[in-house]
Parts: C-alpha cells; structure tokens; sequence
C-alpha cells in the first residue's frame, strides 16, 4: 500500500507536465508560460539524471530522463512561439 | 560534490514553480497554463506528502510541502483567473 502510493506520486509528477507540453505544441501559445520555470525545471531535472547515475540509481535516472522529454518540450515550445506573440 | 548535486536538484525541481505561481498572480492570465497538468501535479505532491509521512522521510515530507503550496498557487490562480479569459 505505502509502496502504491510511492508509485502513484512519481507517476503523477512525472506525468503531469504531457498535457503542459501537449498545450504548448497544439496551440503554439506559450505568453502565460514561466520562461523562468522551465529553464529552472529543465536544469533540476539534469542534475537529477546526473545525481541519478553518479549513485547508480536507474529509478532516478528514468524518471528524470522522461521529465526530461516532457520539461525540455515545454521550453523548447516556449522558446520557438514566444517570438510570435505579445505577452512572452 | 555527488550531495551537492543532490541538493541542488531538489533546490530547481522544488522552485521552479515560483516564478510561475507570481506570474499566474501578477498578471492575472492563466490561458496557456494547463489546468490539468496542476490537477495531476498537486495531486502527486500530496501523494509525496502522504508517501514521505509513512516511510518517516522529512525531506520527502518538507520538499513536496512547498512544492504543494507553489503548485497549489498556480492551480488556484488557473481555477479563479481562467472565467475570465478566452482561452481557458
């Protein structure tokens, strides 16, 4: 049970930046997205994997690589489409 | 230096919401902002909070209390700013 929940919280914050990146890429409006969070999140999430490898931790590691996929989404998005609007 | 690593990670992926929690609440506009990536997101620092107090881990529990209230903020933000606009 306790190691369930365990399981429930990396998958939910793990997950819950897909729809943040499904939003950014479909709608390619980006003004309300923090510039300032996704550069911060992308860096800790590096330095996760990085953490991750140097004590041999594969749960780390994977679960940061796809963070990874998801955070650097958002902020590669954020960068291409901020030049296009006004609130960026 | 490998702890270092450690702390620094945890330090980005907690805070990186600050700067989008004050954006959310200074300007007001929350239509790129992904109401469902906050539903899933506050749900899985609850489920670190309730992992962190069964498995006795503080730093679990005081990590994910403050991204709880970062987390939280955007989330409410999303909730009382999104009547407001279009894109929501």
């Amino acid at each position: 049970m306790t190691e369930a929940i365990g399981y429930l919280a990396a998958a939910c914050t793990t997950f819950a930046l897909l729809p943040q990146a499904v939003h950014v890429w479909r709608k390619r409006s980006v003004g309300d997205v923090s510039l300032s969070m996704y550069v911060i999140l992308v860096s800790g999430v590096v330095a996760w994997v990085v953490y991750g490898a140097l004590i041999h931790s594969l749960p780390l590691i994977l679960a940061n690589s796809v963070s990874f996929l998801f955070a650097g989404s958002v902020l590669a998005g954020k960068l291409v489409f901020m030049k296009r609007g006004a609130k960026a």
